[in-house]
């Protein structure tokens, strides 16, 4: 008889675990049932800021592979359907049916991949569960959301939190017509940068017309009589809201893991060994949202909800559960963004974190451009770097710039994730002309100086 | 006594070795005296193109530093001044002052550094000294085509060669209106790219108006009655040519250290240790164009005429002769180009550099887009990547491709100078967002499937 394998959850990690397996394995050898409780599989949720802001379509745009392609392909999935308890002692999962009255059935398992992803944090303030305040992590979301700003007639929004969702959210609600208001608890803008850096950002924020609010605390949403959000209220003063976006990051889903007995780490997401599969697990694989990885600078582990990773994941569970070998030796932290024609990148640990890695480091900032200043177009562009201390190893780069910018951190994430040195780094042969780079690329510049810091703080 | 440093050669690597030097030791320690034989101090060669094309105003916008400039940190600069003849046994080179009917005189050198830069290929035919035949070396080459584009009534352009220069100056010569033909003795353009990625150029420059004749070989320069080159022979038949433009490379400038006996390379550059001391002298130091340098993949030397590796190795030279301590540990050989909107990358080693140094290899080649398709904008993005059989190393990539081609190329240059496999690549912590990068980055799909041929291939 066929092994079961049971993935809970339909997006990145799931499917593309119980892809990549059932590559390896015939349906005769391994049957493959999934559960997904949304309308949808298999899609790129960091798209949900473009369709909103209406430069992509959505939602068919955003799937990389209907419900219909994934059954074409073997595979017994269950849409709509959410697993509401893990049975790991006996090797079943009880599943609820959320169109059929909420029917429950059990589904035993020899192998199990959790996929549940995250959610976005909404903290438990009056008013937060209102009408109008939306998250913005699955498809499902994006639709609601795009649903009320049908509806609402008002032109004011509020986004709550300043990492990347909120950011590229606040230049979405822009390209609707919006006039947007961004709410940060912190002093700075993207506190995924440095202080100094975020104040780049802060500064390209404003230029666009949106507004930022720094050190906001926000202590409830108000409600007009309806019930629906018309406000957001802080220690001090209230916004008055048509629509409250929430970016204020997510946290892993693992209520389900942590019921039944799962190890979870600091920040809530399933811990798991190099291959995927859960700690002291036999036959439990998890991957994508709601695990943590471990972060090859500072040794921790974190948790980093990002469609790339969890692409990845799925490919290693697939092949481990598929009777292959396959390892995710880790992250070093990379991330990009944009506003507009600003690029935001970086790679490695902030300050912040190396501190409390225990990591003494110097740092290095320059301002360069994406190009041969003589040629056209070029535009400035600010480099941070980190290096640890005596041995000069590369610990993080930030970069903020328009074209060209983003990218660039590549470099460093791989000079990371190889463990150079500042110094190896200033002979990198990267790639120049004219049009692409100045002849000393703006990170050789920045390795530059941090290897002079690097000397100049010596022993 | 002041020692006295003498440098040959006023470009990227000689005044980057004297500043650099001059940084480190006061005048009253170190006397420097720089040769140039051109009207121009510190340019971007690579910038020619550009200029040539009208994108960029030079030559003043392709000048780092003027003679003036240098002169004012304190350097000897002898402009229009060639050096003849260098007598190391004696400490002293000769020069000659181009200016002031071919005055020679003698200047001694406790320490000399050789940056005497590259010429172009310029073969052997009737004809090929003519003018309206014109090398892009030099600004005062910028100048000169520039003399005769403004002085010819006609509209035809041929370049001979298909390197990158030939490409450029191809796309220069459309952008002035120009009707383009290039020659080239290979079967393909772009001999910089393997025949396959090649083929793509091709294409794309046949979509831009410019017709590329392959296999061609050319045998005259004809001229008119006025001596002046009307039209380039081949083996087959005549191209007419209002301007011949020459893009078959360059080689090393080492005539006068090769008839001091200096060694040199297989390509006829100087040989030079890692900090750039030439091979078996105390106090000669060379950089830049005229040298030959370590290939870190091939364990070859190669003489890479480039801009960026000039700089450096001034850097290098600049340190050490001054006293401290620096060193170039090699190249992978990155170059990166563009045609119009089509951008060209490369680094590590073709399969015909491969084979030539004794490895065995698999290469996978993949068809992917420069950001998320759904994402407006999404080109098609071509990588194609080398890696050593059994180990899976990887040894070179190449890319063709629209916006964020070029410069994706660095990833490779970092993991080639880390010594990584493709499978380890498959692993790397990339930035990704829709508007940057698909949820897999084109390099890690590469990747992907060039870890999968090294496991096809087995043992």
């Amino acid at each position: 008889m066929a092994e079961r394998l049971v993935v809970v959850g339909g997006d990145a990690a799931g499917m593309s675990a119980a892809s990549q397996a059932r590559r390896q394995r015939k349906p005769g050898e391994l049957e493959i049932v999934a559960f997904e409780r949304s309308h949808f599989t298999s899609y790129s949720a960091c798209g949900i800021p473009y369709w909103v802001g209406g430069t992509v379509d959505g939602p068919e745009a955003l799937i990389a592979r209907s419900p219909e392609e994934h059954r074409a392909r073997g595979i017994d999935l269950r849409m709509r359907t959410e697993v509401t308890e893990l049975d790991l002692d006996r090797g079943r999962v009880r599943a609820r049916d959320l169109d059929e009255d909420g029917r429950e059935s059990w589904t035993g398992f020899d192998k199990l991949v959790l996929a549940t992803g995250a959610r976005p944090r909404r903290p438990a303030l009056p008013g937060i569960d209102a009408p109008g305040v939306h998250g913005v992590q699955t498809l499902d979301d994006g639709q609601a959301l795009l649903d009320t700003l049908a509806t609402t007639g008002g032109r004011r929004a509020v986004v709550v939190g300043a990492g990347y969702i909120g950011v590229e959210m606040a230049e979405a609600l822009i390209d609707r017509g919006y006039s947007v208001t961004v709410l940060d608890r912190r002093e700075q803008p993207m506190s995924t940068l440095d202080p100094d850096m975020g104040a780049l950002v802060h500064t390209a924020m404003c230029g666009l017309g949106i507004e930022t609010v720094r050190g906001a605390t926000v202590t409830a949403v108000l409600t007009d009589g309806a019930g629906r959000a018309r406000a957001v209220a802080t220690e001090d003063t209230e916004y008055p809201a048509d629509v409250v976006v929430l970016g204020m990051g997510v946290r892993p889903e693992t209520a389900l893991a942590a019921a039944a007995g799962l190890p979870l780490g600091e920040s809530g997401g399933l811990l798991t060994d190099l291959g995927m599969r859960v700690r002291g697990q036999d036959a439990v694989w998890a991957g994508g949202d709601c695990v943590e990885v471990l972060d090859l600078v500072s040794g921790h582990t974190r948790h980093i909800a990002l469609g790339t990773h969890a692409n990845k994941h799925g490919q290693v569970i697939g092949a481990n559960v598929g009777g292959g070998y396959a390892t995710f030796p880790g992250v070093v932290g990379t991330a990009v963004s944009k506003v507009c024609d600003l690029e935001i990148a970086r790679t490695g640990l902030l300050e912040r974190h190396a501190l409390a890695a225990g990591l003494q480091f110097v740092t290095a900032t320059i301002e360069s451009t994406n190009h041969a200043g003589y040629y056209p177009g070029a535009r400035p562009m600010h480099v941070k770097m980190l290096a640890e201390r005596r041995t000069g190893r590369l610990l993080g780069t930030q970069i903020v710039g328009r074209e060209g910018a983003a990218k660039r951190v590549d470099i460093a994430a791989v000079a990371l994730t190889a463990g150079m040195t500042v110094e190896q780094m200033t002979a990198l042969d990267l790639g120049y002309a004219p049009p692409f780079s100045p002849v000393w690329d703006p990170v050789l510049v920045a390795a530059r100086k941090a290897t002079a810091a690097v000397r100049a703080a010596g022993a």
